[in-house]
């Protein structure tokens, strides 16, 4: 075993839980840890939490400290990957928070701070379904809708580090309100949240549907991407109508992406996307193709879900960590 | 006068006129002529009389012949810049014509080919309104929407040289019938061309106009820019209501493009914006920043009218043949 400073954990934070992977340098996963958050504890109880639970992953995994080198988090909202301060993430109730610099004190070791879905289409570009992409448009499908772009490997993020918000992509101009303030936005279309309130509203109008029973059974209070497969398994009228309605919103959001930037891939990561895999891209491909501008080439662009499931932000954070860290990657 | 051979003619190519300008090594402008085009003559025979024009304006224009370098044409439609092709012009009336080819033959110099909005986005970054800026989009209005991505000065051209169209981008998911095939694409929400179509459909209804009048007195058949501007300075109440629901539509168009690729800068051109200026990108400013997922520095990104006129196109044209050729410009 090596015992050079080059193991990197990775890590992808979300509302309700944290996935964890200690990775070596040759992109090993030396340890796959899971743990709930509570997005009601102060942030700086959260963070003291994190560190003690990475602390503990950490030698669980095995490695000597001495081959710690750093942590690398994906988290879900705005955040300034420079100083590491995560300035608005609705879903844990943050606002302005220094989670890079609190976490490095306490670890004593270099952390860096990503958005959650930048490092998700990191992952997927270096170890995943988009390998050797030279142009690639990630968007991944959950609560809501996010983005990334990468140019030859490395992130995209514009002139205010604002870039890739694709969620934000207005579709229909007037059309429902997204959690933004704009009408319309794809993610008021065709993220789950949106799916949810569609398949409410059809039930509420009289529409049969066991989507409402299957929550109750689970105690779910949300039509999480597990529901979403067991009631199209089910062949549940109303779910197959709104899934398929999100699926043409989705495919017109690649062509407006695709006759924007010219990608050679689109890869759809996100719970959705993890869990019905081909049979939920394929008829956003064949849309999106259809609204491409250019048409007789369409299938030069690659449109394909991520192949990484949930292991992609974690270890996207790895990669992105050695990337700026110039920490060394076995060849 | 050097006698190095560093002179270009810079070309805008449309439909019904072309405009050139013969540029020296300091971007001094020392000629201007404009001449009409036939898009019902054969491109050979269209070909021959524009290489017959060229000679005349550089003999004209007072230079040495061995001081003429190149040609570099801005044209409508789909183009390959490495072959000099043009695929496809239907303003033209053209489907796969050696332009480059052909012409550089007949003049022996080099002469480019690239998208008439693309030279038209360069020349604005390299000499306009879009000076300094790093991460560029520019949008242009006229009978189409066409669109160009600059980043440090270089073309964005995406995997198949189909980037940047942002006239197709669906703003209105089953919206009107758009040139394209598609449904709702900005181009058929905002462009002059449906602008036409909504002032006529307005009047068709009963309401009140001077538009139609205009037309006929001018002998046009078609709404141009110049009517448009007539129109609205005698407070024409359907043109009013059309522009403004163009403006809409195009604020949305700039916010999806900055939600994206959070460009620092935004250049409107085309004929509209050219003749109203600032009048006319106030208000798609103002709806643009109000659809930014980021709202609180959406200042930073800068939304301007072109400054060039109709010669950011024959400019950009002569800017990119230089980078390209690698011919020296004065600094």
């Amino acid at each position: 075993m090596p015992e050079t400073k080059n193991v990197v954990m990775g890590i992808d934070m979300g509302g309700t839980s944290l996935r964890g992977l200690v990775v070596n340098a040759a992109n090993e996963i030396l340890a796959v840890e899971k743990t709930p958050t509570n997005p009601k504890q102060a942030p700086d109880r959260l963070i003291a939490d994190l560190a003690g639970w990475i602390e503990d992953v950490v030698r669980a995994s095995g490695i000597q400290r001495s081959q710690f080198a750093a942590v690398s988090i994906g988290a879900p909202g705005a955040v300034d990957p420079q100083s590491g301060i995560v300035y608005h993430a609705p879903n844990l109730g943050w606002d302005k928070v220094a989670l890079g610099p609190k976490l490095s004190k306490l670890l004593r070791v270099p952390v860096l701070v990503e958005n959650d879905v930048n490092v998700g289409v990191v992952g997927e570009y270096a170890l995943g379904a988009a390998r050797g992409s030279r142009q690639l448009v990630g968007i991944f499908v959950g609560t809501g809708i996010g983005g990334g772009i990468l140019f030859d490997g490395v992130l995209y993020s514009g002139s205010r580090g604002a870039a890739a918000e694709l969620g934000h992509n207005v579709l229909l101009v007037d059309g429902p309100r997204c959690g933004c303030g704009s009408r319309g936005c794809a993610e008021a279309l065709a993220s789950r949240t949106a799916m949810e309130r569609d398949v409410r509203a059809a039930i509420k109008e009289g529409a049969k549907s066991v989507v409402l029973k299957m929550m109750k059974e689970r105690a779910k209070d949300r039509m999480t991407s597990s529901i979403i497969q067991r009631a199209l398994r089910k062949r549940d009228h109303v779910m197959q109508e709104v899934v398929k309605r999100a699926q043409h919103y989705l495919g017109i959001l690649v062509a407006n992406v695709v006759n924007t930037l010219d990608p050679d891939c689109v890869v759809i990561g996100g719970g959705i996307a993890e869990r019905l895999g081909e049979g939920f891209v394929a008829p956003i491909r064949r849309i999106a193709y259809e609204h491409f501008l250019r048409r007789h080439d369409a299938e030069r662009v690659r449109v394909v879900p991520g192949a990484l499931g949930d292991n992609a932000g974690p270890l996207g954070a790895v990669v992105l960590a050695r990337q700026r860290l110039h920490l060394g990657a076995k060849k």
